[in-house]
């Protein structure tokens, strides 16, 4: 679970509900009509711009986003490392009952124990890094898609809520006032939906996309490294070339 | 037919729609004069911003992203190994008379049937290919001046509303909270088409322009490796490279 | 005559001036010192932004974009081929007397007939593409730098008669609307002038001085092959490659 | 001097003068307050984001760019042509009291006069084309930046002007007038600081940045054709080269 | 410690201050719920956005931008000439306990000292270098995404604000001013962080970072130079064509 996603996810909302309950009541922010028209305009935006098929992988990857652990390179190679000397002192095909939790390193320790040629692992593994790497993309362009959608559909409720009130000025300034306060609802809806969700998240997924295709690179280079029978040394050092600087500094 | 567009334009009008009945009638939305000077505008725009002959290919490229379905690479990619094996069985002339639904592999295979040299076949589908982009790109970017003139067209119908106000104070507010609902009708009229429309269809266009061009680049080759008189399982193999992973992975 | 870009400037004049007479008068859109601060506005900073030389190419470049035809490169290559059959039956210099319209074309075949080599005529007509293509350039530069002026010039107008008007509250409410009107006109003169003029025009001039730079490389393609003696219909071949697929597909 | 730049400025500051005057005093337009807030702001901006180093190249370089003539390769290349004539006839020591009004050409012909070899002119010179690039580099980059910062600094006067105003409504609708008429300048300031000045100013410097520099690496070019003992026809003609032909046609 | 910085710094808050105080009281500008909320806003969009160890490393950053010294690169070539010298006169090993200030050029300094070969002190000192950038990197990244976040959370809070006083507009117009100058802080706390801290920092530490990088740079050419037993001389030549023409010039 990254915590900086759950501590900016609840400080946000906090922040603007601490906000609205030292001057009001949450009551007067809840409004139905407005939620329907951002909330059913940015859903119909998104589904005019993207197929189907791009949409339905949005949700499982910012849930991944947010409760999924962010993957650690390090532990990874260290990981690797082991399994490396377990297949020195023993063999490759002894990796088979090798308990693995990570499921891509699983998948390439299996390949590896079942003998497959180096090729054939590069180019299996190769496919699922592709595969994950396009649905992270379309994930964060449809996440930035709704973060420049909410303020547009925001601003067309604020429209819709003025020119209703204006056609009718009949009733006292009280009224007025909640009138325009709901229009101004959809704005802040709009506003809410961009800047505190749909844009950060869109930003921790690129930078999530990237540490886990990272880390699939690390494992592909791991297991050749191990199908090759090379030194666990000389595989760690390999291996440590793929970190970061900033990474590798972490521990001082 | 494109179920998620059709889904987005019905969800989003009636968003829109919905919300304003919620709190009024639609007949207040409805105003001929800001019709015009929106419509009026951002047509003008469009026809000084491109040529004629560019602007008569938008509407028909619009509705085939509306009521075309998207091609499916894969269907194509099985359409094809069937001709392969049929063209391997028989011969190639025997494909002369195999129904063809798809317009462009008919035009292929007909080449093909007709015993014309690859390069001759190459040459002639990938003029259309080259034309069909053009077609698109040219119809995206029209999409997108759209989807800035309607904001703008709709912010000077609103600055002619009101200047027309403020001439003429002397109502009673009733009266003037109508004509300044009337003038934000065309700033709302504007993000609208913007954000509904034209916006997200342009999006919509450019995704399955890469798809469209991406079959006929699919049927190119295929039709190539049946002129080769190639296996049809070797065909099949190399067709399924142009797949990007995503699209592979589906049926999981 | 660009037919687009004259029906798209009446149509937009049209939309306008109508949505306004729908709701009062012209003269009501019409102040002097409005005009001045915009129009004096932005022609300063076109002045501070841009080197005299560069400016004066400007009103030529813009009639050009509006009341001359779009070259059309088909009838290009037809009149080089007809040129290139009569080099062929009598002799290149034959095209001495020759009526050719096109200025360019003019100078181009003079060229070939004053039997000059073919490095001294590419040299000599790629100097003038140079220049008209710089020309252009920085016709368009000067205009997208007009059409983010005109709003800003409007904004700093509006300001002034905002600071005036508050300056200023003790007539009656009919007086400040007005004062408030004209505020808001030079908004609108900015949002007019960037939006459904010098915008637009920029890019249809950037569309016209691609297809002029085409023409020119065409003819000079063809010049070149008439020199070389080459076969009417080989040069018209090769002329045909420069033609995007879109403009081949016209007459279809 | 450059014309344009001149005349700009003072139809730019006529044009909004004028506008005041038409409707009021100029005297309402000026507040100590307000011109602290914008003026100070930007100017701290400007210290945070750039070194002194760099802040203190800017007055000089703005200077050059209102009242310097901008420079004209086609003279300097026919002042090259007349010392390289000279240094034929007699040698290239005679240059050495020859009148060379441009420092950066005097400095290069003493060089040639006192034989030093090609690369140390070549090094020496190129030196200085690189700082005076990077300064005007610099210049134009915080010029930039106070475009962006005078509209950003202007909203927050503004805003401080409103708060006050806000706090205090007790006057009467005048007073009420005046004190918004206040916060309002600072947004007046703010837009003309950065349309009127920073932002034309930017891009003539941009434009004279190129001038300049292309006219020292014709000088370079020119001084080592002499050091070379080339045929001044020949010197005359490589630099003709350097000139985009936008120059070379300007006396047609 | 950075003068301009401070300068800037200091100059923005009186601008501001000093504005506020000619029209009011500082009190009247401060709020809590606006802090919370602008506050709380951006912490929470900076902590949604990046992971963890990316945001830790912000505040040394920022610290080291303002207090720290700019590398004078100038400063740092005569401090390697000089030990260069001395490792001439008596040898590479007498550098061991010469005192040096730069903490880099020390670590670097020692390990020329310990006689390790030039490959593995290029190697060490590279990565120290990259680790050093991608911080840099970050931190002006994280930066530049406050100066977006601040104004959009600003105007979240006044969103939050003018609806609670449109909900309640049952007060007299003093107590409706009050709420309304309240709602407006948040938008004017938004701005001030965007345009007079973030946005300029962001700047200056990209500009510090460059000379950092450089600094460091010079300093492993010159341990290399010293290493192989160069001449100091020719070492100092070397290291000067590091400096940008501009530093050159400084001294003039």
């Amino acid at each position: 679970m990254d915590i900086a996603t759950i501590v900016g996810l609840i400080l946000g909302i906090a922040s603007v509900v601490g906000s609205i309950l030292a001057g009001g009541t949450l009551a007067a922010f809840i409004d139905v009509a407005s939620v329907v028209v951002v909330g059913g305009g940015v859903t119909a935006a998104t589904f005019i711009k993207w197929p189907l098929a791009q949409i339905k992988t949005l949700p499982p990857v910012c849930m991944k986003s947010i409760f999924n652990e962010a993957p650690d390179p390090l532990q990874v190679i260290e990981k690797i490392q082991s399994l490396a000397e377990k297949a020195r002192k023993e063999s490759v095909f002894a990796l088979e009952n090798e308990p693995v939790e990570d499921e891509f390193m699983q998948k390439a320790v299996k390949l590896a124990a079942d003998n497959r040629p180096p090729e054939v692992i590069t180019s299996i593994l190769q496919l699922e890094i592709d595969a994950l790497g396009e649905r992270h993309k379309s994930g964060i362009a449809i996440l930035k898609g709704v973060a420049e959608d909410g303020p547009a559909m925001g601003m067309i409720g604020t429209l819709i809520g003025l020119v209703l009130m204006l056609q009718n000025l009949s009733g006292g300034p009280d009224e007025l006032g909640k009138s325009m306060a709901v229009a101004m609802l959809t704005t802040f809806y709009g506003a809410v939906l961009a800047n505190m969700f749909a844009g950060p998240i869109a930003n921790k997924l690129a930078f999530y996309s990237e540490l886990e295709l990272l880390k699939m690179n690390i494992i592909i280079a791991g297991v050749l490294g191990i199908v090759a029978g090379e030194n666990p040394r000389v595989i760690r050092e390999k291996l440590d070339s793929f970190l970061p600087p900033g990474q590798r500094t972490k521990e001082e």
